[in-house]
């Protein structure tokens, strides 16, 4: 099948290499065209414009950073919907807004395609070893069409709904994680200032009901002063700020989720936006030393 | 052996009745008696104080409500530490403060006695079943000793250090557990006013970086709307307020927990006090009809 996936960076590099791996012939594009050069070396052609690429492809991916990042591939000038559409389908798996995922989903229907929101979950390594969680909006018949795909790049997919439904769950995953970082960074503060055996706590609240998945993959990264980005910093506080604008058009307040951001943007004011979200606790730890 | 237990609550009770049924000679105390009445039909004996039980024991088991209630029935006119007890060893089960749980050990010390600080997690099932996670402090040869007990009632047990440690883990435990729960309750409410399936969400998240104990145990729960408690709310806001008094001590600023401690107040002030812990969600939707 000819696919095209727009925005090879850490996660849609991973992506794509496993869809040119699993036989499709892919065509790509990004904003720096030189993170392609080995996809290229290996098979995949090289377009010019989201525009170009889409012409070519029966399936265009794509997966930027912002919800304007988007908007610019999609809409803009060399868009895809500069393209002939009809008959493709289109997946975006960047978490973005619900409202630019049915603002796709209604002009793809006009030109007669179709789209998805699936946005993903599992970081760099999710990305690496193709066990990404996928969270899908759209119509059940475009979904069964592109589940092939998703077997390639993940191991967790659902349809989650109509068009915005997939960034609805994926907020509805991001609010959750800000509570499982938040809650494991004071954690590890308070244990170290309390003079415990850090590795050994991890391993005891992982047997019980403290046991959480960010706790035991970034736990251990922490304790290695390992704060590179599997989930930029700077991504989460986009995804938060989507989840709490979301949640005061629905007239509900999160007061912990909105804490969970501020203290994210603390952190980004600090100049760590381009850590992992493991990073928060420089917060507290940023003039240690070395350990 | 000859084991006494001090404490006949939802936790004490189960926990009691593993030793009874593993086999050992079994002394019982409990403020009301009537807790105790099965246990001693099975041939537990009644003890009408704590100094009563600790004369005829070798290994003094407790676990009440509050640091207030511990010192009751260790340094009370009735108390454990009223008894006979050379070569004896007491092990306190409830979550109380580290500073509690090292003057314990110094006047066992004093008495010729030893004492472990012990508190666990897992909730009602936990101890139902004995998979509780038990966070120990004192030293390493009582610990030993200890050891065949600690495998009666739960499953992963563990010795953080001297005297005090077992609760400071057991802070770091419920610290992590804020997070967890606020993030659960912030993210079933954004789900749920986004109209997306709860279970399907729950599921979804589980299989992602988003996974945690609180989500998959407490998650269907509160879909079904039972809010009994396995862990009662009264009982997480004092084991939050001694972790927060223990990092004021240390001069660490827990914002999170911070919070996550104000609003399970605000729920007891509503008159959930009693609840557990998954009732956290009552402050969203307290006026729903049940659905």
């Amino acid at each position: 099948m000819k696919v095209g996936f727009i925005g090879i960076g850490v996660m849609g590099h991973a992506m794509a290499q496993h869809l040119l791996t699993a036989g499709h012939q892919l065509y790509v594009y990004n904003r720096t065209k030189s993170k392609t050069d080995d996809l290229v070396n290996e098979g995949a052609i090289w377009c010019e414009t989201p525009k170009e690429l889409a012409n070519q492809v029966d399936y265009v991916f794509s997966m930027v950073g912002y919800p304007r990042d988007v908007e610019e591939i999609y809409f803009g000038e060399k868009g895809v919907f500069q393209a002939e559409l009809l008959a493709k389908i289109l997946v975006d798996f960047t978490t973005s807004t619900p409202a630019l995922a049915k603002k796709i989903y209604t002009e793809a229907k006009k030109v007669g395609a179709a789209s998805l929101d699936a946005p993903v979950s599992g970081g760099d390594l999710g990305a690496k070893n193709a066990t990404l969680t996928v969270m899908v909006g759209g119509e059940e018949e475009v979904y069964e069409k592109v589940v092939p795909f998703f077997e390639i790049i993940g191991k967790t997919f659902a349809l989650h709904g109509g068009a915005g439904k997939g960034q609805h769950t994926k907020m509805a995953n991001q609010i959750m994680i800000a509570g499982t970082m938040t809650g494991m960074t004071e954690m590890l503060v308070y244990a170290q200032s309390a003079g415990l055996d850090l590795p050994k706590v991890i391993q005891t609240l992982g047997g019980g009901s403290a046991e959480n998945w960010s706790m035991m993959n970034y736990g251990p990264r922490i304790l290695k002063r390992d704060y590179s980005a599997g989930f930029f910093v700077k991504h989460f506080i986009k995804d938060l700020k989507i989840a709490l604008d979301e949640a005061k058009a629905m007239s509900i307040d999160l007061p912990s989720t909105a804490l969970a951001t501020k203290l994210y943007e603390q952190l980004a004011d600090k100049g760590y936006e381009n850590d992992g979200t493991q990073a928060l606790i420089k917060l507290w730890w940023d003039n240690e030393k070395k350990s």
